[in-house]
């Protein structure tokens, strides 16, 4: 792939050039069952063994034990929004508390609302969602149905440098979506996590949910059965035909994270390595460049940053696409750039796009 | 692909092999895009190509006009069960009528119970799903929501030849998912269609709506936004993230159809073909194999029958085998043997197991 570009879309994503050649043998044919992967029966034992490895793998990667499940579903995060409420949010009182750091957090407030009562235990939004509260600023429900919220806010930058405190028994719930196997996580701090897997593991078209099980006892009965955890977790991600390309593919992304890569915590160097070339590049720039994010919550994942003027962003965005640096421009909600360097994002890719930022500037001030 | 099997899946199933080989180069780059379609964001000039394609190319199959929507979405026929009842059926006086000719009809039946009152007109289920209603047993409810039917049971093999007659107003709900793109359509008669992609259409991961725009003034306020049809037509299916892979296969799908075989009258011809050819070997079999629907209701999709007992269906499963012709086990519902024979499968395929079935029977009688 001579001709490739540096992708640096927020998701879909740019992915291993090993995994691309994989999925296009498994494309050719899976595993010597005269097949393509695209053909194969999602009850036949050549998938069992697929969804069975990919489940394996995130296991492994994530230290997830039995007590959670880890589930294959659709509809991304925004079906999460609401599948999460309908299952431990309806009926209960006191509802759920949820944190509110960006656009993708408020969407999962609007979609919770649907299903029952919860309250906005802090908000970034009167500061334009620049961080994430300081652990003094969050006063969570002592017996909340759960506290959601959003590791990563893909469209503002803004992380989370570890998991929230919350109160002994109130379940954490994460959409994890942008940086989803993008460093270890301790997973008994959570409930429920969930991830579309266009960012970090995958194509789109599959939603990555592990859960732990003793929360499935909290699920009201009368949901639709593909929107009820409880028939998801039964059915081990087959109560019907599941988006079985799209599994493979994390499977892949998985093996490549396990054996090329050796796993979370090398990855998580990586990013923070990657991350760090462009954060040093905006606060060497002389107020330049400036982020949008405040310090204390930068994103490894999506670093979003200004230009002195739009006109400038416009010219550095065309001299950008000009050298292949693609997908640069930043959410119209926040405008500006946003460089999205995901784990598969080279750091080739980011020194090419860290020089282009400096010659930039230099010729420009 | 020269040690390519015979695949009678019942779904995902066989894909034409055109299909696969540029499935296989957008994996490698989208035309000319230094990217992968597995990369590329749905946002992007180039994922818009695909999906208008997509979407033009069902419309000139089809014949769909403009004043329907065609929608993109996930979650398979099983998700469509509850949104169809969601938008349509929910507090609405009176509910659905519903007509159940197999196992999937039942299941449709299922789901729309949680959303509102429904009436099932017709059932074959007493007599074993072997047939669909003669005109004179149905009677629809004048002013029903809508009338919901399965146009090909997959699992019991019975198919509708033609759409049900229905009363003016009474918009015609229809599960396609197993004979979608198999033959040409009344577009008119239909209120609202879906069809899981795995058997005509594509690979597994995206299910296909096609939905009277007018009837988006009926659904009710407060739905999750990823389940009101009005939030997916009017963002044109790019609500949230869509399946880009399996929406590109589609319209790859799409355009082998058009320009390869010609549209869907050639193909029904062809369908019509090779459901003849094992129909004739299963009726001149001297009662060797019985089929299981009655033959006003045969599918031309999925030929299922049963041979004198469960040994000699076993014994001719594995011979089926070693000959690489696979996946022809019936569903355990059902039991006995069926071969899915969707578009992509050759006629060569079907040659090769009236053949077998030929062979099999005159040593084993």
């Amino acid at each position: 792939m001579s001709d490739r570009v540096w992708n640096f879309s927020a998701g879909p994503a740019t992915l291993p050039e090993r995994v691309l050649a994989e999925a296009r043998e498994g494309i050719h044919e899976l595993s010597g069952s005269g097949m393509s992967i695209l053909e194969i029966s999602h009850r036949s034992p050549a998938f069992q063994d697929v969804i069975a490895e990919a489940e394996a793998e995130l296991r492994a990667l994530l230290g997830i034990p039995d007590s959670y499940a880890v589930l294959f579903l659709q509809g991304g995060a925004s079906l999460q929004f609401s599948m999460v409420a309908m299952n431990l949010l309806r009926g209960r009182t006191p509802g759920a508390d949820y944190v509110v750091t960006g656009s993708w957090g408020a969407k999962a407030v609007s979609e919770a609302r649907h299903e029952g009562s919860l309250r906005i235990v802090w908000s970034g939004e009167d500061e334009g969602f620049t961080r994430v509260p300081r652990p003094n600023e969050l006063r969570i429900t002592d017996d909340a149905a759960y506290v959601h919220f959003t590791s990563n806010e893909t469209i503002q930058g803004v992380q989370w440098q570890s998991e929230p405190d919350t109160p002994d028994g109130v379940p954490l719930v994460c959409d994890m979506s942008s940086d989803f196997l993008s460093r270890p996580i301790e997973i008994d701090r959570y409930g429920v996590l969930f991830a579309g897997a266009q960012k970090n593991a995958g194509p789109a078209g599959v939603t990555v949910v592990a859960l732990r099980r003793e929360l499935l006892d909290r699920v009201p009965d009368g949901l639709p059965s593909m929107l009820d955890y409880r028939t998801q977790e039964k059915s081990k991600s087959l109560y019907n035909t599941p988006p079985t390309f799209a599994i493979y593919v994390v499977m892949l992304v998985a093996r490549w994270l396990r054996d090329e890569i050796g796993g979370l915590g090398e990855m998580a160097s990586r990013n923070a390595e990657k991350a760090g070339l462009l954060y040093d590049a905006i606060d060497g720039s002389g107020g330049f460049y400036r982020g949008h994010a405040d310090p204390s919550s930068r994103s490894r994942m999506n670093v979003t940053f200004r230009l002195p003027s739009e006109d400038l962003e416009r010219r550095f965005l065309d001299i950008a696409a000009e050298r292949g640096l693609l997908e640069l421009k930043g959410h119209r909600s926040v405008g500006g750039l946003r460089a999205s360097i995901y784990n598969a994002m080279p750091l080739e890719g980011v020194r090419t796009l860290t020089e282009l930022l400096e010659t930039f500037r230099a010729e420009h001030t």
